[in-house]
């Protein structure tokens, strides 16, 4: 890629950028934009925004620099106060790195001329880029030490800014839990792997009578887990009809004009998609399956209580110090039986994968691992494979009727030329639900937690086969065979083939900021939804706030892509300097923008109090350490005597890594029992702590326990 | 080695053996030698045999088989128990293998003529025993089937049995732990790391308040650790003069004859080891000293209480629940101080071990784990080393007195011959020495975990150094160095020159139990060193008593050499299948003849409740993947097609060992609250329980929490 061409792209970013930001400008200002732009001010019940009618349009961004941490608590928790943390600490180590690496490399590189050497030789295409970069020093050149003294500038930089942010994060974590507010997990743990019930006891009796063996003084009750599939589906059959009810009555109510004040009665067909079948009064019918399931409801919920029991239960305490105790320790001389852990969330309870056995999670664990390797290595065949499903010719023997559109010369050349790309795209639209959806197939009990796992697995995905996958170029499949056969050529493949790319990841990492913030501020895609929903299909009240609902920040994607950018960021920091700039504006931007959806936009569906961090933590490592490595292969492939001085430093990281761990992660892992016994002083209210954890589906019973 | 000369070594040393058994026989009847061959029954107040005044010499194998193993945890503990459960599950191995595959292999070897073919050709030494051997078998031949389902059945047989032994070592630690009696260490945890004292705070108040208030209703009192280095010099010092001041009375006593009523008094001298200095009256020296002595101990130990606090501390709480709860739960904060473990029998606990800080074990631990590193695989180092330091001629520049001895010719060839030899023993005999020492410098403040840790760092030196160093030939080093470079070469190298070793093994394993064991029964080294200080040494009952000390049975030693025994038997189980009677041998006599001193001999001096289990188990465990790894070697060589299936075999023993850790590690690694819950209704007596943590420098005191 030569300047000019770079430039142009930078510049169409960045305009395409302003448009976008200028759009959600106008667009926010808005009153019928407000519940797309300010949804959780209005959730919380707050106005959209604070004093004046009229708003200045760029209001936004003195507001969102303004916020304090408190206020991004407050309003959307730790977990997204956590990965403010993280957006900053990224931030810091690029501008604190770029301060340094800036003035003093670029110069340094710019005078030596390495690559019109190399040009004038091998008639390359020259780029004034390059001429920035460490590629333009010549080999054993002592300018190299400026090079190696940076890479530790670099390393230095991001321990003390990693350390203070576990430090941060620690302190935040602790501030939630000890917080004085009755929330329910903590007086709760989840026990699964219960063993069979001994004769003559009911599961209910085994449990209470075995906890309150255990701990005479603090037990409060247990809630044995049923299995509530029938119960939830004939639940969700009877929302269904009343959403419908509501909604069939808003029409008829609409259609009560003064002309016609008898209005219309809404009808529908009963049978496959409302399309057949016979045509029935829509209130009526509604009233009618609504009286048939509640009865049908309470018998499932009575069943499902008393004869669906599973192996788990959630034991109450009454306290929070005796919960976070009974988490912590070895309950059962059977280790594998009774196996205990703090309680997640009510919201977060994964309820269907609470009753998966001891080894049944191990295996279905060591399964899912084995599917996302292979993914991750593989990925190419699927796609390969869906690419040669979905030849015009193949499309068009399973789908004749398409053969109309697909005979005409143009769409064919179109089609021809983007099924591949489309299916990889969907291939790689749909690879976080499915890491998501392997993750909970895991058995992991709390939604939270499949995240976390989710997005560690898109996180190797993206690590290898984007930016792996670039550099080192081809498929990873054949470059493992490389590396399992000599594990030291990764080093020297590393060094080899980074640089190169340098221009490429620029553009790459100022396309993804300018146009994702900028998409992502703007909201156009949520807006012109919502605007179509509310047009043509929303009609109570119900379904137009469902139609606004914003949905939470998605870390699933956001923090592996982030990982992406800190990583290409890292590795590129020394090799080509200019990355830097890039870098920080990513993350500046990235704060900016994800700052004020945080406050105004998003509502997160769950709390784990900043358990995120220690996976955010390490694989900023992972990225060092790939850094660190690559550094190594370069300074070999510039014959620079001194390379072996950089050996240190990935040791130097294990060892951060190492005393991290042992200083901080337990605190994330367990409860002190010093937090909770803080704001141990009141009674809790222990019937509405229990309350929150019945699901949905049997909480209309009078009580849970009466089994 | 021919047969014959195989067949002399074997029946010499079963001549040895048997002779020292008969000494046995004949000297443990005699009275005189009772504290040498029944001390633990003595000690434990009981007879040395019961029944008849005279004793069939041979009674003890029918004593020893009619124990059961309440007997042997009676009379020597859980952890004596466990050690026999691994005897026994060892021997079934061997027993269970040698069943099918001595009759079937045997035959299959021995009809088929490989060595025969090669011997005609490379006119090797020609051995009948190497005809019995896989060695026989050629290359390619169907008839490696057989060796190859062997091969499969000697795991299934170790996974059964290592399973059943898991369960068998889980129950008898649940009996014990939930033994009602009252052990101090049940009611108590210890807590190091404890951070700064506030201002105008003791650190007795410090911990007090830390835990009364996370423990408001279960804390009894804390014990800080204090530093009583100097007060256990002090002490030390006085028990000397009063063991000294003993023995001159006696002496004193026994000089008042008929004929000299007065008696004479003793004297020594004052100064270097009582060799120069004025001569002074023994009696009056020894009473003045301690006159002195006593009131400076107590002076220093009221010091010490006041002053000489450490960062940790022993806590006490009114029931074993709440302490076995307390032991397993993360305290404060900040994860690195107030850190919890349950708290080792007090005569378990290494007082001076709990003062060092959280970050300085971690940095002892490496470095411990880098000298023990360095140690096995440059053990040749400092022997090359000394044995050149401990030439003759530079003995005859360091030592001139030894010119006369060393210029003989006669000694001279044999010092020349045997020096370099006696560095080897004697750097082997201090290796365990060292190991322990190596193992309690890391700061591990229980000694059944540091005889653990050097245990396990014996078993690592002896894998590789005898095991490997033989097979593999020449030093570990230049080996490593391949393997290095190659790490699939391994397989090879095993597979290739494994079998040429099976004879030497076999005689080392003969040689090993035939005069090891004849040597452990016979105790002839004890027994002289016993009668010499009864006669010269020794003039009161404690130090008659002190001479006959029994000892512990020394798992540090014993161990390691065990499961290098069952390394070889299992890796030359298919290769020469020969050794398994041998095997079998080794661990059916050390059964009968250990179990015999664990009865009457060995006092052990602490009880870890089978915490050694798991241990052992991941050794054997280890030794069987090494035989798995060999024989695929092996195979390969054999050029056999299907060696392939063998490769699941090393996949399925870590499926294994992960299966066992999951199932049952955690009930060895803490105290599950079931089983303590049991036996928790006698109130406990909880001032007798602190008593019993006091260490005996400082007990002479009133009360030890006064300060």
């Amino acid at each position: 890629m030569d300047f000019s061409s770079f430039l142009t792209s930078i510049a169409t970013s960045f305009i395409i950028f302003l448009v976008l930001v200028l759009i959600f400008s106008w667009l926010s200002g808005k009153d019928s934009n407000k519940v797309i732009y300010y949804p959780n001010r209005i959730l919380k019940g707050l106005e959209p925004w604070e004093g004046t009618k009229t708003r200045n349009p760029f209001a936004w961004i003195g507001e969102t620099f303004r916020s304090t941490e408190k206020d991004v608590i407050e309003m959307a928790g730790v977990d997204t106060a956590v990965y403010f943390v993280f957006l900053g600490t990224v931030l810091g180590i690029l501008v604190l790195s770029g301060i340094v690496l800036l003035p003093v490399l670029l110069p340094v590189a710019a005078t030596d001329n390495n690559v019109k050497l190399k040009q004038s030789t091998t008639n390359g295409t020259f780029s004034n880029l390059d001429k920035l970069a460490m590629g333009n020093i010549q080999v054993q050149s002592t300018r190299l030490w400026a090079f190696l003294i940076a890479t530790y500038w670099v390393t230095i930089v991001t321990f003390y800014l990693l350390w203070k942010a576990y430090m941060h994060c620690t302190n935040l974590r602790v501030a939630a839990l000890s917080n004085s507010q009755m929330k329910p997990e903590q007086f709760a743990i989840l026990v699964r792997d219960i063993p069979p019930m001994p004769k003559g006891q009911t599961r209910n009796e085994q449990v209470d009578s075995f906890f309150r063996k255990l701990h005479p003084e603090t037990f409060y009750k247990s809630m044995v887990i049923t299995d509530i599939k029938q119960a939830n589906k004939i639940w969700e059959e009877l929302e269904g009809y009343r959403k419908k009810l509501a909604r069939a009555e808003t029409i008829f109510a609409a259609s009560k004009t003064v002309k016609k004040p008898e209005g219309t009665k809404p009808t529908n067909r009963t049978g496959f998609l409302g399309l057949i079948g016979p045509k029935v009064d829509t209130i009526d019918f509604c009233n009618e399956k609504i009286k048939e399931l509640v009865p049908k409801l309470e018998k499932e919920q009575s069943a499902t209580i008393q004869e669906k029991q599973q192996a788990s239960a959630l034991i109450f305490f009454t306290s929070k110090m005796a919960a976070a105790s009974a988490s912590q320790t070895l309950h059962s001389k059977m280790t594998n039986s009774w196996t205990i852990m703090e309680a997640p969330e009510p919201c977060q309870l994964i309820w269907k994968n609470l009753s998966i056995k001891f080894w049944a999670r191990q295996i279905r664990e060591r399964i899912v691992y084995f599917i996302v390797f292979m993914t991750v290595v593989f990925y190419m065949v699927p796609i390969t494979f869906v690419s040669a499903f979905s030849t015009l010719k193949n499309l068009r023997k399973l789908l004749p009727f398409l053969k109309v559109i697909v005979d005409k010369p143009a769409i064919k050349t179109v089609l021809e030329a983007y099924l591949p790309q489309l299916a990889l795209i969907v291939f790689l639209a749909l690879l976080p639900k499915l890491l998501l959806f392997l993750s909970t197939t895991e058995g992991i009990p709390s939604k939270s937690h499949t995240v976390r796992a989710a997005s560690g697995k898109y996180f190797y995905f993206i690590i290898f086969n984007v930016f792996l996958g670039v550099t080192i170029g081809g498929t990873l499949f054949s470059s493992l065979k490389t590396i399992l056969d000599e594990p030291k050529k990764i080093i020297s493949m590393l060094g080899g083939t980074l640089p190169g790319n340098a221009t490429f990841f620029i553009t790459f990492v100022a396309l993804k900021f300018f146009i994702g913030y900028g998409l992502e501020l703007s909201r156009l895609v949520p807006l012109i939804i919502y605007h179509l929903k509310r047009k043509y299909l929303c009609k109570t009240e119900v379904e137009i706030k469902e139609a606004w609902a914003p949905g939470e920040v998605g870390f699933v994607t956001r923090v592996p892509n982030d990982m992406l950018i800190i990583t290409i960021a890292l590795c590129y920091s020394v090799i080509a300097p200019l990355i830097i700039p890039f870098g920080v504006a990513y993350f500046g931007l990235g704060w900016l923008v994800l700052r004020n959806q945080a406050l105004k936009v998003y509502v997160p569906t769950y709390e784990s109090n900043g358990r995120m961090w220690p996976h955010l933590h390490a694989r900023i490592i992972a990225a060092l350490v790939l850094y660190q490595i690559t550094m190594i292969g370069y300074f070999s492939v510039k014959e620079f005597v001194f390379t072996v001085f950089l050996i240190p430093l990935p040791v130097l990281s294990f060892i951060f890594t190492y005393v991290c761990r042992k200083r901080f992660y337990l605190g994330f892992e367990f409860t002190p029992l010093e937090v909770v016994c803080q704001s141990s002083k009141e009674t809790p209210d222990m019937e509405s702590i229990m309350e929150a954890y019945v699901p949905r589906c049997l909480s209309s019973m009078e009580k849970f326990d009466t089994a």
